[in-house]
């Protein structure tokens, strides 16, 4: 070691012209989804958002934080790095969505090891296009390079989310009574959960890689189903709960059904019937190669239901004639009875 | 391997019950922060803020996404994890204060390799602790365990904070203009940044360890000098963006004074003083130690400036006489001059 050489902040492993090279390759990106309501431009302090200049002045915030979780491992070996920020978009809308808020505007952070321009842009443009499909400013964010707590080529993501609901509309839990009826939509994977111990079972037990095309998925590629970006479900329930027509619902993520449909249950329990739904052919093979029960593949996954409505009666005809007409296929899962805030199975 | 032993999602290295445990540490202390305007509780899918019940109804809103750093691996090394929560929140809240916002709420993240419920229950303490002490909400967050993303031990922590302005008190740079003065207030060490270059420089270069005691700094230990929070200037400086004061203001992070203070000039240049503040023993250390020039140094850390204020003339004396009045000393650091948005050095 010469100490008479100079350290420098790169020779730390820290590269700020890497990171300008990624927020430029992004900026237009970014600046295409910038709404009414939307102060200012890329690369100040805070992002500024005017909720008047949005026409939703007065209205309650609803704000939510999540991350993709090892879904970027599959990632990663898929070296496919533009989906897994949609994933993460649409996963935060979705929580939110279910308290009745529309978006309004959301913020990424990536922490790497080493910064690599092209897969951090790519990670916020997966972003940018998302959060513009949904019509969501991406009003800021942060990318930081940190050698030592990621290994080269590691990355997490990380997202912010707020929108906003009128007070009428704010779905709080305090709608669900017995007697309602439990619709479940469909998702299109595992979502954004489940990934570490789908890994363990595909990659390690049963030795697949992300090209292998297993026979169960009727030639579609393992890396191909396991990145399919998590669904949105903002352009379909929003007239509902702008109606009026919910009482509530979960959001079907990390802790499946059994977790996650007891946070809006209060003082009711779910019965579900198992055979209300058909288990996608990716979950199939996950669960029959883990040899896990029926309760744990329902903390792990989202089994294919990717969100629950919990409708009152008087609204049941309403809510199923919107959803036909958007070709949406329904699960009737069951109904809310009075409980204590359990999920139980119809045949147990 | 036995291919008939079920592999459950806790084999797969998640753990929901440490998630829970984790969780149910913070929770008192979370909800010690729920000021007026929080609705609902703990655990909900998104955090619910009412801004008219805040007071701050028709204000625009400011958001800002960040991390620590590698500030963690300094915390990791000294076994001190309720700390950065802390600074996690005071940098959120000088990032939009900087725009003359007043924070309203923090969400937290907590990315990790093996949920410790201790060390993540600190982290989550240490946020909750800095969120009650400006008086915002700790609204909600997110902890996920990802195995083989994070090594056994790792983590990330980010956060996101939203805060409000008046239309009339939006520091947004349109104020700043030729003639006007920089002053700048301490840091209290190296805030959020420049750790990676300094724990090269002070713990493979120099070989020290965080119990060390450098004479330099005068008895005070390098684990203590490092890991001192990030100062929060909320209370300092939001009375002088209120009186309408000021014409902007510059955090000073990542990139420093030369890298930040920038960001504010628009058509002015800074011409800063470099014999106007004295540059703290801690940076003196690794900046010898580094052999790295003056403006490398200013572009790595704060160097002991950690908030510029630039304020027109006819609102110095009043800055002054605020700053004197609450024995916040001051550094004369210079001026604005018409110029096209740099730093410059007035010895050069």
């Amino acid at each position: 070691m010469t100490t008479d050489r100079p350290i420098t902040y790169k020779d730390a492993g820290v590269n700020i012209d890497a990171q300008d090279e990624a927020l430029s390759r992004a900026k237009s990106a970014i600046r295409s989804t910038f709404i009414p309501g939307v102060m200012g431009d890329v690369g100040a302090f805070g992002g500024l958002f005017d909720p008047e200049a949005a026409g939703v002045g007065g209205q309650i915030l609803v704000a939510s934080a999540d991350g993709v979780g090892t879904k970027l491992e599959v990632a990663k070996r898929a070296g496919v790095f533009d989906t897994v920020g949609r994933d993460l978009v649409q996963h935060c809308i979705n929580d939110i969505l279910v308290q009745g808020a529309r978006p309004l505007f959301f913020m990424d952070y990536v922490g790497t090891g080493r910064l690599e321009p092209a897969v951090v842009g790519d990670l916020i443009r997966g972003c940018a296009a998302a959060c513009k499909d949904a019509g969501i400013a991406l009003l800021g964010g942060e990318t930081a390079e940190m050698p030592g707590l990621y290994a080269d080529g590691d990355f997490d993501l990380v997202g912010f989310i707020v929108g906003s609901v009128k007070r009428e509309s704010l779905l709080d839990g305090s709608k669900v009574a017995p007697g309602q009826k439990l619709l479940g939509l469909g998702s299109v994977g595992l979502h954004t959960n489940g990934y570490s111990l789908a890994r363990k079972v595909l990659f390690e037990r049963m030795g697949l890689d992300v090209g292998d095309c297993p026979a169960e998925l009727g030639g579609r590629s393992l890396g191909d189903a396991l990145l399919a970006p998590h669904r949105c479900y903002l352009n379909e329930l929003m007239p509902l709960v702008e109606a009026g027509h919910l009482a509530a619902m979960a959001h079907i993520t990390g802790g499946g059904l059994l977790d996650n449909l007891p946070r809006v249950l209060g003082d009711t329990d779910a019965i579900i019937d198992p055979t209300s739904w058909t288990v996608p052919p990716l979950f199939q093979l996950i669960v029959d190669n883990a040899g896990i029960d029926r309760n744990e593949a329902n903390r792990a996954f989202n089994m294919g239901v990717g969100m629950v409505l919990l409708v009152p009666p008087d609204h049941e005809a309403a809510v199923r004639a919107h959803l036909a007409s958007i070709d949406e296929p329904v699960f009737d899962l069951g109904e809310t009875v009075a409980g204590t805030g359990v999920v139980r199975w119809s045949d147990e």
